[in-house]
């Protein structure tokens, strides 16, 4: 993918899936990047063969070129004594890549450390020159367009994204991840974090996200969710990335066992039956691209397998749509489930033989062009 | 209010409420503070009674201390001759107030210019410093929370506001003005404008707003509105804003005649019922603070007395709520549905003898310091 070689920065949190989601989302999508993950607690352990070590110093032997930090935090601030490490990574030589809120220029000190080591100073969330408004071009993104949404932040819907995408592309179709948060960016390398543009820009980069995501290969593109539409914080991300991606489909993605919104104040904040998810997004969808959605993407991470089934089959019965865990069980129902409704819902291919009704997805004469395995 | 001499730039627009509507705001609720309006085409007429000139160089004899940016335009920035205007008007020693997206100091040489002449480059769309995520505060705040939705931009919601306040304040109540806007900032003299905070932000600066609100004596909060839930480009900051100020009440504004989306590319995006918006809001509130809405604000500007009066009746028949033009007919019919909303929605009061299950706004202990013609 890239001659990357990360040491990942996740001291406090090498073992959280929720404060260490970026490293652990480069974990299980970019693995063949990363050689070494920091966190001084762990020190001599090893994560999915991966040596966690105290000290940049300690890290050197492994042969990093990038220290990525690979945590985030509510509101997007560096813990305190983070500034220490992040300028010993610099000094040591390594490019540093950020996705948090907080700059890196605004960590006192650093910028002046990595140009005397000539190191780059990467910041994942900051937003690309030009980013602005939307303009209407989402609707003619000749692609199908399928955007994962969810029940609360934090549940997954990066992780079924890349299930998606990977399931898709194992069956040879031109599908394309799309990026739209720190992560998602680090692992891709490519991506915009919508929730760091000025607010009236949230649709305009999503937008551009997905001309994007055309303009890369893409006929079939998975959009990284954000949020949740009922989230108290970060609802407004949620909406602006709905309308701005314009997708045909949607996956809901929900965890076992979550009923009310996590970490918000406040609250609490009951989450409702995963029927009436389905009705609102379908709902608050553009009047000029109605959505559905296609399928239920379940995180079941804390419960047993036979619980998890039984969340899957009670998810289905609740909402009339074929569920499934992409993590634990395989993407193949989820994509299943899309394709069969993108048939309807994709834009028209130009050059395909069957004319304006045909979907691009299955279009003819692009089936010939489809790898092994192909199970349209 | 203050001792701004206003000088409203409305160079191509001073006709125009859409293109031209901080100058009209201004001009509406702020009427007292401005000298003169800048736009070469009308110079030699007056609007309300205020001078139009053609030059900076003209209106220094109506005295202006500021020159206020009078337009807005779709993403925020300049008309392309407007640089040449600015640095006169801090040549000739008025300060500038600017609510579009590009800031001031992005003019080339205005900094320096407004340097040399001692002048204040005031940027109303700037957020201020640390604003961050909302922390529901907002859910706390001991007031009645009004805000006003729509079913597109531009089609009143400010100024259905600023009356709903105006005809509260006739009546002797704690009624504040929460103004989310430029222009809205530009009348009050203080706000945020959140779709220029980043857009993680955006419900955390709606908070931040109301909790001013009452920290400025509102106990019944009319917070300005923004987009709309199903507006393609700026339904994010619409929903951020509409969870992060946690209304308990809505008015939601509309315009007669209208039935799409204006200006948004990609369409046409057709609107849906007034029925609908009404339970679509409805259902979007945050589930901690279920939100109800109150009435309807029509407006009526561009269509006769008669069909005026038809479509409110039609409005009121469709949604089963209270509707009325506030401009043209006056605020008192919606500021009734709010009240009488209000007291099963509002929070209690603390001191109130009548204990938990009162509303503020009809606690015996305050109805005797309410102005006289209250009649609550």
């Amino acid at each position: 993918m890239s001659d990357k070689r990360y040491l990942i920065l996740a001291e406090e949190y090498s073992h959280d899936p929720h404060y260490g989601k970026t490293m652990w989302g480069v974990m299980r999508y970019r693995r063949e990047s990363v050689v070494a993950i920091l966190d001084s607690k762990r020190a001599g352990e090893t994560e999915l063969g991966v040596p966690i070590v105290a000290t940049v110093n300690d890290a050197l032997c492994f042969n990093p070129n990038t220290a990525l930090v690979g945590v985030v935090t509510q509101g997007g601030h560096f813990p305190g004594d983070w500034q220490a490490l992040l300028k010993s990574a610099a000094a040591k030589g390594l490019d540093i890549e950020n996705g948090l809120h907080y700059r890196l220029r605004e960590v006192p000190g650093l910028v002046e450390t990595a140009q005397k080591h000539g190191v780059e100073l990467i910041d994942l969330r900051e937003p690309p020159a030009g980013v602005s408004t939307a303009t209407g071009a989402n609707l003619s993104v000749p692609a199908t367009i399928v955007l994962t949404v969810g029940t609360d932040c934090a549940i997954g819907k990066m992780t079924a994204t890349c299930e998606l995408d990977l399931e898709a592309r194992g069956r040879g179709l031109k599908s394309v991840f799309v990026p739209t948060g720190q992560t998602g960016i680090a692992i891709a390398g490519w991506g915009i974090a919508v929730d760091a543009v000025v607010s009236d820009f949230i649709a305009g980069a999503a937008e551009r996200l997905v001309v994007e995501g055309h303009e890369r290969g893409g006929e079939l593109l998975w959009v990284e969710g954000q949020g949740s539409i009922l989230h108290p914080v970060y609802s407004g991300v949620t909406l602006g990335l709905i309308h701005g991606s314009a997708p045909h489909l949607y996956v809901l993605c929900h965890e076992v066992g979550r009923d009310e919104v996590e970490g918000a104040g406040g609250g609490p904040h009951p989450l409702p039956p995963l029927a009436e998810w389905v009705e609102l997004h379908e709902r608050m969808s553009l009047r000029a691209r109605p959505a559905k959605v296609a399928a239920i993407a379940m995180n079941t991470r804390f419960v047993d397998e036979e619980a998890a089934r039984a969340a899957i089959e009670e998810a289905e019965r609740e909402t009339g749509l074929p569920a499934d865990d992409p993590v634990r069980f395989g993407a193949a129902k989820l994509v299943d489930a899309v394709l069969a409704l993108g048939q309807d819902y994709a834009s028209p291919h130009p050059n395909c033989p069957d004319g304006a009704s045909a979907s691009r997805l299955n279009c003819r004469s692009d089936r010939g062009k489809a790898a092994k395995g192909d199970n349209l």
